[in-house]
Formats: structure tokens, sequence, C-alpha cells
């Protein structure tokens, strides 16, 4: 994932949302499931002036992804929302920034569910997902998107577990100090000696490692330094395309052999070619560069430039057409993954919000369309529930039991 | 003031709470001012399983002091809540532990607020105040009790800046790593060299220093080194009761000549000799020392334990009497830097909920009972506003305005 005027800038408009069409028999199975995402980046639309997690919103509208109307109306009971930070200079400046900004947005995430105790409510162990879900209520764990906001300080890691935080993936699009990005040049051929100090961190305190967005040698690394099984919470399958934020059919297998699962992603750019297109791009950077604006602005002035943007995007998209994944081909990365691995280790973890979304699936409303494909193909309702959230907390009950306290 | 069990230990049992006895014109006009008090310990309240700070609760219920249905029965419009961490060994493992104990704090703080939004306020600058408490809502500053917490590195303090905080104390009962206590032996001789930067950086957020706690020689070099003013969130008089927290007159003169203000304590041990008393103290600590466990308890169990352990605090203080101070023994304090420096220099910071409280004044509903009293000895509707707030907008403002962004 990645967020804000970087995310937009990659991601093509969503095609005009509409209601998505599933059949009663299979929105029912869907709704008796526990059904959580373990990679949301809706934390980040939280502070924005005027911008209401209990409001309805649409793509079109303001580009936002996910909110409790369309959470409920998606069959989705919650899952790891993700404290997320943009890569900034590795100066101390840079990564105080960084730090500052990410403790501030966990601060956020426990806002929310403190502003509406009847809609959401903290988790922090599988069985407190059981009995939120069960209480129809959103599950809210939280979960750590570029650990580069540790700076120099691994211990400050402990902090974010304090706070909450049950998942954490060392490294984003860029390299940093803990290792190597799937999307930049080599430069620690996989972890740093800090990165290995905070595998063993999150370890001792029981935080899920996440090795999506990480090189396959941080990948290697951290599976085999690591004493509970580490999970990719938001990744495709290079099998179905060939990109280095998707994993290869062997490092697949290594996950399932651990007992965890590959989330599949829902990223424009894992799933099909986009062609390099310099001018599109800054035509994009010159419309999306505002949202860094949005936080500043007054409620009515940041829901106008978001409309704004959404219809700039829309133009943008005509003028420079870029391809656009479907529905279907996310799903061909969701089906290989349950070929290789079987349903006790695939999930889902679309990147809303933070540059997810296909044609036919452009917001968390449309997820009972995953559930319906899955029936068709035979799958059960008991496979569909660890799919759907049984593989991520026994996963996290694995990362618990290997705790040291 | 102290949290917990040890603030417990120290005070002796609130005498039988009775409904504040104030005339109708004393209170109209304390209702009309803005009233802000700068050192509260009642976020340490929040995390207490089944404690809700909507209801009211009394000091013979939980030993409380502050709540919402209080503040508003005494007309206190907010102030600072207070991030107070007590002081772990300095340790590396000592120092992690209080700085993640002070971020859980700190969005414990935010979460009221959240929780409460027609109820409570986040405020950063003094217009923030007024605007908030026009609104008819408490006004939610955040300060630093104890800065012990940043460990080793003064640059966490930006943290704490980013989720809010404006006001900070370095040091508490004990010697740490920015300087001297008042109530430890000579250590560093004031400020250490990290205490410095820690000033430094203080000044260039826009953080008022508070000198609370600290040592004689840290309030002298705090006030050479700011370029702002620094404050005294909660002290008392030297002159009137000689005791190493509370300023001597010279002091509490340079601190109004550098344009600030002393803010009275209503804390027993600064206002009254208590002999020591080695068998008593033995005795509370034994029914107290169940406070640190609250936090884990079930609300049936918290909300117990406390009104056993409020009852057991009134048979110990029969079965060891000891001197406590009363409502007149604190105005005393106040009429003190009022005569010395005048309304534009003093108001309050009781130390509720930190081992504050006086018989006559047992919680914060009884704060009209100063206004009535001030207005008694002659002071103006306009020199009170600035007693009760006037005045530590007015430090805010000025160091806002000296901070470098």
């Amino acid at each position: 994932m990645v967020n804000g005027a970087a995310a937009l800038a990659l991601a093509p408009a969503a095609a005009k949302a509409q209601a998505v069409q599933v059949s009663a028999s299979a929105r029912a199975v869907h709704n008796r499931l526990m059904c959580l995402d373990t990679h949301m980046d809706m934390p980040a639309n939280l502070a924005r002036q005027g911008w209401d997690v209990m409001t309805r919103h649409s793509p079109d509208m303001d580009m936002t992804q996910v909110d409790y109307p369309r959470m409920i109306e998606g069959g989705l009971d919650g899952g790891f929302f993700a404290i997320y930070t943009p890569q900034a200079p590795l100066t101390q400046e840079g990564m105080n920034a960084m730090r500052d900004a990410a403790f501030l947005r966990a601060a956020e995430i426990r806002e929310m569910v403190a502003a509406h105790p009847g809609k959401f409510e903290l988790a922090f162990v599988p069985a407190d997902a059981a009995r939120i879900a069960a209480a129809g209520k959103i599950v809210v764990f939280q979960s750590i998107e570029n650990s580069g906001i540790i700076g120099n300080d691994v211990s400050l890691l402990r902090s974010f577990y304090k706070l909450g935080v049950r998942m954490a993936g060392p490294i984003h699009f860029l390299n940093n100090q803990l290792g190597d990005s799937a999307t930049d040049k080599k430069k620690w051929g996989g972890l740093s000696p800090m990165g290995r100090d905070f595998v063993k961190l999150a370890n001792d305190l029981g935080i899920i490692l996440d090795a999506s967005h990480s090189s396959d040698d941080v990948f290697d690394q951290m599976l085999a330094q690591s004493r509970a099984p580490i999970i990719c919470s938001h990744s495709g399958c290079r099998a179905v395309h060939d990109h280095p934020r998707n994993l290869d059919d062997a490092r697949i297998k290594k996950l399932a052999a651990a007992g965890s699962t590959i989330q599949i992603n829902s990223y424009n750019e894992y799933l099909i070619d986009v062609p390099p297109n310099p001018a599109r791009d800054k035509a994009r950077r010159a419309v999306f560069g505002k949202m860094e604006n949005l936080d500043k602005m007054t409620p009515a002035d940041a829901a106008r430039t978001l409309k704004e943007m959404a219809a700039a995007r829309v133009a943008l998209d005509k003028q420079y057409p870029s391809p656009r994944a479907n529905f279907e081909m996310f799903m061909q990365h969701v089906y290989h993954a349950l070929d290789l691995v079987g349903p006790d280790h695939v999930g889902i973890g679309p990147d809303w919000d933070g540059g997810g979304g296909v044609t036919g699936m452009e917001d968390v409303a449309s997820l009972p369309r995953i559930t319906e494909q899955l029936l068709k193909k035979g799958y059960k309702e008991s496979q569909l529930a660890n799919f759907w959230s049984g593989n991520t907390m026994r996963v996290l009950g694995k990362v618990v039991a290997a705790r040291k306290a």
C-alpha cells in the first residue's frame, strides 16, 4: 500500500461505483463468517477535517474505500488498521518526524474506537476478535506499515506494542534502516543488523512480523529467524503477475509450511502491467499534491477539494488512459494461492485506502463478491471461515504463544 | 503531586464530603470566569476498569477528586491534564517502561476527549481555551509530570508535543537524568547537560517549562536559560510553610518578574508538618499497594476494592492520627503569593488525584470557595479572571510566541 499523493498518483480512477450484486445465498454465508482484512490504510483519513468514519462515502465522492457503513455493507468485521507513515529522508530530523506522526496516528485509531464504543473495539488477542465480532462490533487490531518510524531505537517498538500494535512490517517502498524493500535496489542484502534486533523484539513482544513490502531476502531471513509464523498482510502471487511486491510460489509454500498465510492484495500495479508514462504521472502529482494539505483545511474546503480531486482523477484517466485490473484478475491471485497451498493459508488484504481496488471491487462494500466466487469454486463454509479470519487468528495465536513476557 | 499508592500513602483520609456552601453572588462570579487548573492527575484514573469520567464520584467512594460532574459543579472549565509517570529505576528497562506508559496515558487523555466530544475538547493555544470554554466544554490541555519518560532521547519530547503536550516538568520526587528534584539529595547541582537540551527543545517547540518538583537550582537555571516564562504548576510558598516543594519569596518574585505565575498546591505535607510515623506508612502501604492492580481488575472488583480502600483509609487515620491541613491553611499560601506579587502572577494547581485536597476543600467541586474568599478580601472580578486563567494563558501565549517552528 501507499497513502496520500503517492498512492493516488499510481492508482487510476475507480470506475463508477455501483451497488454490488451478490446472490442472497452467498451474502448469507458471507455475513455468517467473521471477515477480517489484514491491511487497511483507512486510519490516514481519520485526521481529515470533516471526514467522519460513520458516514458512507464512495470512491467518486472522496476517493476513500473504507468507513463504518461500507464495512457493515461489505460484511467486514474488522482487521488490522495500519499506522502507516510515508518514508522521510533517513536523517535524524526525518526519522523524528516519522516517529511523531506514527504516534499521532496510533492515538487517532484509539480515538476512533473511543468515539464509537458501540461500533468499534480494540482487539489484542484472537479471543478479543471472536467476542467483539459476536457483539456486532468492528474488531480493531493495530498494525505498523513502515517500522522505520522507530528511528535508531528498536525499543520504540515496545511503545507501539503498549498502545496495542500486534503486527508490524519493517519496510515500505524504500530501503530503510531495518532492511531492503521489494521495490528498491539491494542495499543490505536482507535485514540490517538493526532489522535482526527488530525481528527478535517483535517475537519477544508477540507482534506478527509482516513481510509485505520486504525484499525476498528479508522475507527469507525473517522466516528463518522468527520463532513464530510471519505473514504477508497484502501481497499477490508472482506466478500470476511478475512484480517484486508479489510472492513466488516457493515462498508462498514456505509461508504455508510455517503455519501462516498470504493475504491477497488488489493494488493495480501488482496485478497488471502499467507502462511508464511520465506525463501522466506529472499531471497526477499536480492534482494530488493538494492531499497533503487536507488535514489543515476547514471541513468544507477539504470536502470540496476531495470532490474536485476525484473528478480530476476521472478526467486524467481519460486524458492518459492506462490499464486497470479488474475483479477477475484479483481473483486469479486468490485462486492461484488457494490451489497452491489451500484455504488454510490464504486470505485477503486488498490495500484499501492505500492504493488498492480494481474494477468491480472498488471498495470494502464489494467484499461479498469474493465469497460468492469462492462458493462457486466449491469451497465450503468452514474453509471460507479460515480464509476470512481463521488463518490470521491462528497466526496471531501462535505469535502470542511464542512471546517472551 | 504523586499518584496511586505513593500518593495515598501520604494523603490522610478526606473528611466526609459535604456540599460546599458558597454565597450565590460568589458562585455567580465564579461561574462567569474561565477557571483553569494547571495540574490535574485525573488521567491516572481513566484506565481503571469501570471508572467513568462522566459519573459523579466522591473521595469517600473511591478517593478520586475530579470527574465531569464535579468539574461542572466546581465551575472548573478545564486546565492541564497530566501525563504522570512514577519514577522507575533509571535503567534502560525502567526508562523504556516509563516511556511506554506515558504514551499510553497520552492516548487515554485523547480517548477521553474523543469519547465525549460534546463535553471535552483538546486545546493547544490560548484561543482554543477561550473558544472551548465559551462553548460550555471542558478545556483539555495536556502536560507531562516527570519528563524522565524521554529516557536518553530528548527528541522524544517532540512526539509528545505532536500529541498535544504544551507543558512539561522535567523532574518529579527523585533526581532523574534531566536534573535534581526538590525532594532528593543534590546530584547534578541543577540541570544535567541533557536537562539543558530539554529546556532548549521545550522552548523551540513551544512547551511551557514547569518547575514544580524541581530543585531550587533547577528553577534558577531553567529561568535563566529559558527565553519564555517558566511556570510552577503546583507549588506553595516557603514563607508560609517551609518545605522544599514550596517556593521562597525571592523566587516567586523572579517568576512574576519574568511574566509568569505560581499556581498554589493543596498537598497536605507541603502545608503542614506531618511527623514521621513508619508504622502508619507501613500500614498505609499494605492497604494501598492494591491500587497498582486496579487497571487489571473487573469493573466490579475494582469498584469494590476502591470502596474498601477508602474505608481502610478512614480507619488508618483513626488508628494513626496525623495532622491534616485545612482550607484556611491552603488559602494562606494563596494570600501570601497575592500579597507578594499580585493577582497577575498567582493561580491554583491543587494537585487533585495526585495527593492534593485539604479539610474543607476535598475535591474539585469545592473550588468556588476560593473565589468567595478572594472576593471577601476585596479582589475584583477582573483580577480574579487573571487569577483563574488569564495568567496561565498569558504564559502559554508568550511560550507559543517564542517558539522556533
